[in-house]
């Protein structure tokens, strides 16, 4: 991949030492020591806080001095955390003592968009809002749309695998991505995968590193799959009873052969969030759908959900009618500090689960507001933990237990899109068995056998 | 995955003996050693021949039983070669020498289908059309079709990764399997992924099980993702001067904001083929698409494809539109014993491609026909090798060896869609540069460390 000169950094930028991070100046890349950067850079957004500060953060801005990072780690043992916009809701990217953070967030080109070939080449500090604006100048889109696309980064979503609303009907990341150039934890360069639609030569490293959270290789660039942009799109908000009755009416559009782009559910608690924050609702249980497979599909949509609702609005713009779950997160957090969990059922226990955690929330006596991707059954379960500042109560981190619990009772899994991080991993064991985890272990083992990758995350 | 009691075969069943097979016996698994039976087994429809034949075939019809048949195989180091249909064009499933066959065809059940949640579970041998009926009685498909349908497995599928018509909108198998049911060489059974649409907890050893043809363990079961089965679908066949145009017309679909479901190119060679084969046919190059997203999009496809069209048609049953594709093969081994290739290459450079092949055919005096699903840019040359029964003519290798270099010129891969196997494995190494060859020997390692799994095969 060309890499252009650097430009000049707004970050400061420490003198260079010949401190045991001496050989990071041999890189070429600029970092730094600031107390308040290393304060910045050693949290994620989960609230998880690790042990210390790291040594340093190191902004490179080309493939080679990644390299160059990584060899320096690998001769002197450094443990790396690869980063790009601090996201992540799982303590992935959360960096402690001893460690080196590689902030790539200005490794930020699009490096080509190809659109008769419906492929993108892009940096990894790219974020994913613009690479998919970039994209619609030509028709097309990049399908994966986490609720953090307008801060979040490509590498980023690559690292967590991550979903969003729209995977309903296009994927998730790992779906849009066609080929990977890593940098290994020795500092050599592979490019994994392809440039084309299609390919079977060999084992699916490009899949392996997707979802692997820095601790198999650092994502230095990726050939991503871009969609045809949909000719039009309808929206369409219809109110319910209650969650049985809203997952009923997502489960009759898959019966009346209709997939919609995204259809997210939002339950009472939710709903009584929006209205203690000036938005008031209607119903026990909202579903919003898009669809963009034509007018037809649309008036047949609008039919289903018409059935057994309270009310429905299809006329606005989509703007307006997504408002309310666009709005829920910001709701919410005026209640106290959320929690946000991440858990997937088979998407026919949908209301079932909805309702289990609604008993979980009674019960621990802690406030729960749910909010789903009901097309393919990932929950989010908004656990309000006390106030800001103050320690989370145990009650918050039980109710959570119980939720995961819940999760693999019903035949789900633990994490549908966040990623594992650290603040999952016993659970993780748990979902995986301790076979395949034992052979996890040896996978991260051939990839980084001196065990400097984002150390103590993921697996 | 509960399996019920096998009924009674057809096959015959040699005595059980104390030889070095002995240890079969005690797998409760039906198997033979009949020359017939092993002369059948140890060939794939690749024309590529092992040396020698296997030892036995073994025909389980239970997890348990392969469970047996691995762990024998590591006591006894004996290599095992997984098989389902046999349909592999690779030498992926050919079994030389001092071989076990792991026949998986009676492992044939479809366990369930889910259809709320938009999930099926099969074990491996079930045919993979017989799965798409299933899915189709509750509104529901299974996505991937490669054009074996009717005589592969759903298990071979799994072991190429394989593609088909359908995945230029609705991906290859990979993009359809959620999780599972795998028999290390040990004989540990592990589950992988999941039964969700969505999940992220550790790396992707589903994806990595997905085309690595049998050398990381045994496929017993599987959980499968089936989609909405579209309200209707329009086929249209449309005619140009040439496959510059045909390829123009795929691409100009995209920038009209249209996915075809399939878009499948002919070129000049193929259709002079057909015209042999009694379906005369127009124009130098034929087009071939498919649309499911309703009548205003299959209109406007019309419109499309008019420009610069010989002759189109809409009107008549898909069946009868896509005669031309269906019949093509048939056609083409009239005229010799076929060797279908299999490249991919950005879909931007399908018209040279495809020109480029005819100029190797010329250049070697050998006849080459050439299928193309445009919309993913995944050409099938198929090189006409002389007589059947006679051997290969050096020049058809000529011509495979100069499309592979071609393919990795233009960009693209060796294999889009039907693996490796032992005819590609030079030049995957090519293809993949020795860090990520030498990675992927590690990670067959980590599974197979007595290397008894489909030896010399895929890697």
């Amino acid at each position: 991949m060309p890499v252009s000169p650097a430009p000049v950094s707004p970050v400061p930028v420490s003198p260079v030492d010949a401190s045991p991070l001496g050989w990071l100046a041999e890189t070429g890349a600029e970092w730094t020591a600031d107390p308040q950067i290393l304060g910045e850079k050693r949290l994620d957004r989960s609230g998880w806080e690790p042990d210390g500060r790291p040594l340093a953060v190191v902004f490179p801005r080309t493939v080679e001095q990644v390299q160059g990072v990584l060899r320096g780690a690998s001769v002197t043992r450094t443990p790396v955390v690869a980063r790009g916009a601090g996201t992540a809701l799982t303590g992935g990217s959360a960096a402690g003592a001893g460690t080196v953070v590689l902030d790539l967030s200005r490794m930020d080109r699009i490096v080509e968009i190809r659109a008769a070939d419906g492929v993108a080449v892009a940096e990894p500090g790219v974020i994913t809002a613009d690479l998919d604006r970039a994209a619609a100048e030509h028709g097309l889109r990049y399908a994966p749309d986490p609720a953090s696309l307008e801060i979040s980064t490509i590498g980023g979503n690559i690292a967590t695998n991550a979903g969003g609303l729209r995977c309903a009907k296009y994927g998730v990341t790992r779906d849009s991505v066609l080929g990977l150039d890593v940098v290994l934890a020795d500092g050599t360069l592979i490019n994994t995968g392809r440039a084309t639609l299609k390919g079977v030569a060999g084992y699916d490293l490009t899949g392996l590193f997707v979802g692997s959270e820095g601790t198999l290789g650092v994502v230095v660039g990726a050939t991503l799959r871009l969609r045809t942009l949909p000719a039009a799109t309808a929206t369409i908000a219809a109110a319910y009873p209650d969650v049985a009755a809203a997952a009923a009416a997502s489960v009759a559009l898959a019966e009346a052969r209709i997939q919609p782009v995204l259809a997210e559910l939002l339950d009472a608690a939710t709903l009584a969030a929006l209205a203690d924050f000036g938005m008031p609702q209607s119903g026990g249980a909202l579903l919003i759908v898009q669809l963009d497979g034509g007018a037809d599909e649309a008036a047949r949509a609008l039919d289903v959900l018409k059935r057994g609702a309270t009310s429905v609005r299809s006329d606005g713009d989509p703007a307006s009618l997504l408002a309310a779950r666009r709005q829920a997160l910001p709701a919410i957090e005026r209640l106290g500090r959320p929690l946000i969990e991440d858990i997937a059922v088979p998407r026919s226990v949908l209301a079932e689960a909805v309702r289990s955690i609604a008993d979980i929330a009674r019960r621990h006596d802690v406030p729960i507001c749910t909010l789903a991707h009901a097309g393919d059954g990932n929950l989010h379960p908004i656990i309000v933990a006390g106030s800001y500042g103050s320690p989370i109560p145990v009650a918050a981190h039980r109710a959570a237990d119980e939720i995961f619990g819940l999760a693999l009772a019903l035949g789900g899994t633990v994490t549908g899109e966040h990623g594992v991080g650290v603040l999952k991993r016993t659970w993780l064991a748990q979902e995986l068995g301790e076979a395949q985890h034992d052979l996890q272990r040896q996978i991260k083992a051939v990839f980084d056998p001196l065990g400097i990758l984002n150390p103590g995350k993921a697996i």
